[in-house]
């Protein structure tokens, strides 16, 4: 670590007005110095959308105190190419993306725009971490979500999580006291299965609303939703090259 | 394979209109009963984003001759569950998607609306190919890509390709007689340098564009882009458990 306090870049996407970025912003602005860029409106389920048609906006918001923050027009990863090239003009030490307000472990990752900020500085090769919270409501109780963050960016800062990953990491909606720990997991196998409700509009047309079940096809004991459902936080070192080597060996053409 | 024709689901991300799906449609009809869910506005850069927040519209489209096909309000991924939910009533045996205005080879893959729509697809466990072609204008010449997709489907459907699996397929920008064949190919580690372009609107605020610069960072002979730049299709089998697993053994916590 060099002596000067680290750039930390904050974003989400819940948007930069939710509870969640406020509760990290806390916990982050002990270890350097804070610079928030986060989407201007909710954006879940965004994946890691990045906007290629319009136009993005991006405008200084008064909401955390000394904090340097930003509201952007874009998606979360709009917002940390945006961070980087326009408003720090540097990479950050860090970028820290959350606490989402709801689970992104095993295959919500896929979905996530906060996993997908947080992919995109690490793509960048700038140490990540998303946090997610299991409950999604708005007026979440964020004290054990703080206490593990805190936890796993002082592990990262100071060498005991290697700062060249990525990590996703969520935490159950549990009482303080009944929290076990840190458990480092692999993406458990698990899918939603849709179902989508079908309604008509005042105009007689039909629309539908995604909805769905989440199915966790894995057994496993060292998976995220395991960890989750057995009281611990998970953390799972993650990486973008989606080539399925195994198969890759295997083919013949 | 059954004696009844297989049931085929064709997708893309640049919208029900694009030439590319025409082309993939084409090829498609000679190995199956086609039925087309895609987005009724061009959807690139998407990545894996899925509609939560509102409705979603779905309508016939008249488009594709005897093809039943539909155009969705909704993202890629939200159109390939639609199909399955809705449309179809059940998993159709193949999802195809494409044929893509411009490359998802590399790390193009992340933000790829197109391969996003294969992958949901190979989520539900339905053999499933996105198809890229690198030229990106409207009116792009299939021909070579239509040679490959159905080259490539033809080895899924007849066991050479294994039909579990997910495939990303870039077919090069080359004349015809130049193309050397397919190679089966890794992920390049490869990245874009943003740099966004500052604007000023006529009400005198600012505005950015997203630009930047593929950097290939990869010297590789077994990537995606080197055969791309060597006259050949890539394939590159694609899995989504993103989990990290050289790291996930070397952390202590």
């Amino acid at each position: 670590m060099r002596n000067e306090k680290p750039t930390i870049l904050i974003t989400n996407d819940d948007g930069v007005t939710a509870p969640g970025i406020a509760a990290l912003i806390e916990v982050a602005k002990q270890f350097g110095r804070v610079v928030v860029v986060a989407p201007d409106a909710p954006q879940s389920g965004m994946g890691h959308a990045i906007t290629i048609g319009k136009p993005l906006r991006l405008h200084p918001v008064h909401l955390f105190g000394e904090i340097e923050a930003y509201q952007c027009s874009g998606t979360p990863v709009d917002c940390v190419k945006l961070a980087v090239d326009k408003v720090l003009h540097k990479k950050p030490d860090f970028c820290f993306s959350g606490i989402n307000h709801g689970s992104n472990s095993s295959i919500n990752i896929i979905y996530s725009g906060t996993m997908s900020a947080a992919m995109e500085a690490s793509i960048e090769k700038i140490p990540a971490i998303g946090f997610s919270y299991l409950d999604y409501s708005f007026d979440a109780d964020f004290s054990l979500s703080q206490q593990v963050a805190a936890e796993v960016i002082h592990a990262m800062m100071h060498g005991k999580l290697p700062a060249k990953g990525l990590y996703n990491v969520n935490i159950p909606q549990i009482p303080i006291k009944k929290y076990k720990g840190i458990k480092v997991c692999r993406q458990a196998n698990a899918k939603w299965k849709e179902s989508f409700v079908e309604r008509v509009d005042p105009h007689g047309k039909k629309y539908f609303w995604l909805t769905g079940e989440f199915q966790n096809l894995d057994k496993g004991k060292d998976t995220d939703v395991w960890a989750l459902e057995h009281q611990y936080a998970s953390v799972v070192p993650v990486q973008y090259d989606l080539t399925d080597y195994e198969l890759l060996n295997a083919i013949q053409l």
